[in-house]
């Protein structure tokens, strides 16, 4: 493990630890024991790729100058920040979905004893963000900006949820509501801005950059990315392996809007699209198997292979345009970590 | 109705507008749509006591001088945000509560075509406050105030609704538990923060008061007023007539800790205590009928007269002793809305 992550990982103990003890609330002895468990179930299980970033954003926007004590505890605190969200929006997500499994355990709210309390630790989550921020930020000239910085992208992020839903449901089932620009739509607001750019951003305003001059630029190139990333998930929710995913995508059967049913559905034909239409969104596994059928007759692994090489080839050429070097080395680390992930 | 009350709800539909429209995000047809369903629908069929009880305080703050278009506006907006932040709370509690009917139709969640959504329609709404402020704050020397007022409202919210979630099941139905202190900490954390203190806070902040300093003994006052006003809800949900609260009440068969099980427990001698133990929480309509048929034998109806009739005077004489007359003209008219409610 390397040293950063070990010490982003201490920055968590403390920060549960002052969470523990907020004198903000009275805790009973119970309500303190679920928190801890509920924290420790839900927060730090993921692969933290979007905590650390703000870590490593900040130290290539310094320009390899040596982070003070300071400056990892407070970078790494904005990054549990948005870990803090991104286990909010899973532990409701996997509710609206009625998932079974996340990071290869049951889905929080599968547990005997939790149940609907689930949407209040979702809600509990949430509300740990300003908590953590007031503790630790309250003094900082770019306070208020972080509160709205976050206000703004889980604001973009429920509403991109939303459409998400609506199409999935009001549509009962109508797959032709399904197309590249709604499902761009989807993956941009629901996706890409919590993940992609708000660790850049939280980086920004930490090394004192004023977010509406810097960042409308590099905002294009890191939802741009962020999209790539999100057909990734699609793409591994029915060809990546479960057991290093971590979850059995059920995509197919909950009528999602993926990447793939798109494309699928652009490459049928009549027949083909009629088959589609009777078996997508279907809760049995013979329905599932024969939409992965012809999921592979369409050679739906091949057309992701050269949608991957080309969004690469194009978010290189996006980022070599920046005239920033710090900035271009922050977004190029980035697009490393997720170019042809399998998890 | 009164001109207030007009004005009020006028703002209602600007703030409805503008949000129908927030730049930051590209609505669909159908998102647009559903969002004004879901507005209206869950944030104005209320009572409007909250929101309404921000422009009633901020105008005795004043003192009786004329208030300003501007004024009027900003305080119904901070009145609204109350409203939404009830909504959010309404539409996520009869989610894990298994609620049927609210405001005297169904719960949001019921209806058929929204099932889960309501999960992130809550989350919405949850989302809109901080748009608002935005949008109406931002320049304002407390805003930040502001933000960090309505975040620490609804983390301490959360936090009481998770005492009442846990104590209610993980003690596994174990109604030793119960008791007047884990009540009151329930009620204070869960109700009265957000009810009571917070549109007077918000009315303090807009006067320009620094809340740190001015509000130490109003909180104490409005924390008290708000446990009083929950156990009236607990006494209601029991005791009140489902045609005028507006919904049919389940505490009974949800196990709640209710000031009236607190009380009957209290009250009760062995025998008694072991049938309430034996019917409580349970979701026959018989068993449901043996613990009422104990409260009349206990006369919880008597027993609730003299907690109200006792309270209010001393919360009558805790307001007399403020140094405030126009502070004093505030905690009494909230006082007097709720006095003796049917509703």
């Amino acid at each position: 493990m390397s040293d950063l992550k070990t010490r982003f990982l201490e920055v968590y103990s403390v920060l549960k630890s002052e969470l523990l003890n907020d004198p903000a609330f009275e805790f009973t002895d119970d309500s303190r024991q679920w928190v801890e468990r509920m924290l420790d179930y839900n927060v730090p299980g993921g692969k933290l790729n979007r905590g650390l970033s703000v870590i490593d954003s900040y130290k290539l926007l310094k320009e390899g100058k040596e982070l003070s004590d300071d400056e990892i505890f407070l970078s790494s605190a904005l990054g549990w920040c948005i870990e803090w969200l991104q286990a909010y929006f899973l532990v409701l997500d996997d509710i609206m979905d009625s998932s079974h499994t996340r990071r290869g355990q049951p889905c929080w709210f599968r547990l005997p004893k939790v149940g609907m309390i689930a949407v209040n630790d979702g809600i509990l989550l949430r509300n740990h963000i300003p908590r953590i921020l007031k503790k630790h930020f309250r003094q900082k000239p770019y306070y208020v900006d972080l509160l709205d910085l976050f206000n703004e992208v889980e604001f973009q992020t429920a509403c991109g949820q939303m459409i998400d839903l609506i199409t999935t449901l009001v549509g009962e089932k109508d797959l032709s509501k399904y197309s590249l620009p709604i499902h761009r739509r989807i993956v941009q607001y629901k996706t890409a801005y919590y993940s992609f750019y708000l660790p850049v951003a939280c980086a920004l305003l930490m090394s004192g950059e004023d977010l509406e001059k810097h960042l409308l630029d590099v905002k294009d190139i890191l939802i741009e990315m962020g999209t790539y990333f999100q057909v990734q998930d699609d793409y591994l929710d029915c060809f990546g392996a479960p057991e290093v995913i971590g979850k059995i995508g059920t995509d197919i059967e909950d009528f999602k809007c993926s990447w793939l049913v798109v494309k699928a559905l652009e490459l049928s034909n009549e027949e083909q699209k009629k088959f589609l239409h009777e078996n997508y969104g279907k809760d049995d596994p013979a329905s599932v198997a024969k939409v992965k059928e012809l999921y592979n007759t369409l050679k739906l692994q091949d057309v992701f292979a050269e949608y991957e090489s080309k969004s690469y080839d194009k978010l290189i050429k996006f980022i070599e345009a920046h005239p920033s070097q710090a900035v271009q080395a922050v977004l190029k680390s980035f697009l490393g970590k997720i170019y042809k992930r399998q998890k």
